[in-house]
């Protein structure tokens, strides 16, 4: 899809069929994943498939939400301080920045493909990492449940309102 | 342009020609940073576009990359901690993460349009606060020096090698 057309007609699907993810389509998810660009190509990133069942129970579990049910593949994304770039001048770690890059890839991949998600970000962090103790060093910016959109997936959820472009653009 | 086309053939550009940005293709860009979404749709963010003169020389003074010497617009990003998202598990402030979807957008939006930018993160933060006190209360992101790529614009920067998909990827 044309990337214009993409970054605006992308929205939060939270109401999936049963239809199953194809791998193929999974895998150029991933792809695009990984093609983002890290700050000085560091790849302090982790990106993680959840799709057995005992772990997708034990994810739905933390994250009690109803439109989460009939989901079979969800990917999370972290990021680590290690390895990742300090900015010398303030001493700021890029590992947040570089796994929202990462994550940011994956949502608009996963719509461009005919997919729905919403990018989560209320999960209960500390109680994952217990679960998939891989994850302990990891800052989790993101768990994103793919599937394909319910016929009836709602629009509503479509355009949440922007704030006026006077409020967010400063020009000096 | 295709979205996988775009996130493949994405690269960092350094070097550019003297052909101005037009004001339709920096419009399309900064609506392409507002569509990004944000954690509960809070947006704290801002997007700081640059280009009179004196301001130009005090972020090009800030960031002696001689490459930026030719650009005319320099866009900037940040993210502010109020009003943001926190999520109540472990007090984490979204704003970094709204702040770099909101950059990837911009990023991206910037390459569609033929134009070449490269996400610079190496950059005096806490000095250009001080020369642009608007920009005291956020975390400073992204800033994109934006114009068209020289002729001569070098292809060895194209395709950083990325880690193995073994290393980023794992499935559970």
């Amino acid at each position: 899809m044309e990337f214009f057309t993409l970054a605006k007609e992308r929205y939060s699907c939270r109401k999936f069929s049963d239809k199953p993810v194809e791998e193929e389509k999974l895998n150029k998810i991933l792809e695009a994943g990984i093609s983002a660009p890290t700050a000085k190509n560091a790849q302090p990133v982790k990106i993680w498939v959840i799709r057995n069942e005992k772990a997708l129970e034990k994810v739905k579990a933390l994250n009690p939400f109803k439109w989460m049910e009939n989901v079979k593949v969800i990917i999370a994304v972290g990021g680590i301080n290690e390895g990742a770039f300090v900015r010398p001048f303030d001493s700021r770690n890029f590992e947040d920045v570089d796994a929202s890059i990462v994550a940011t890839h994956i949502m608009l991949a996963i719509h461009d493909l005919g997919l729905g998600s919403t990018w989560v970000g209320l999960f209960d962090s500390p109680k994952l990492k217990e679960a998939f103790p891989d994850m302990k060093d990891y800052d989790l910016v993101a768990l994103f449940p793919v599937g394909y959109p319910a016929d009836d997936a709602e629009p509503s959820e479509r355009h949440p309102v922007r704030k006026d472009k006077s409020e967010l653009v400063k020009y000096i």
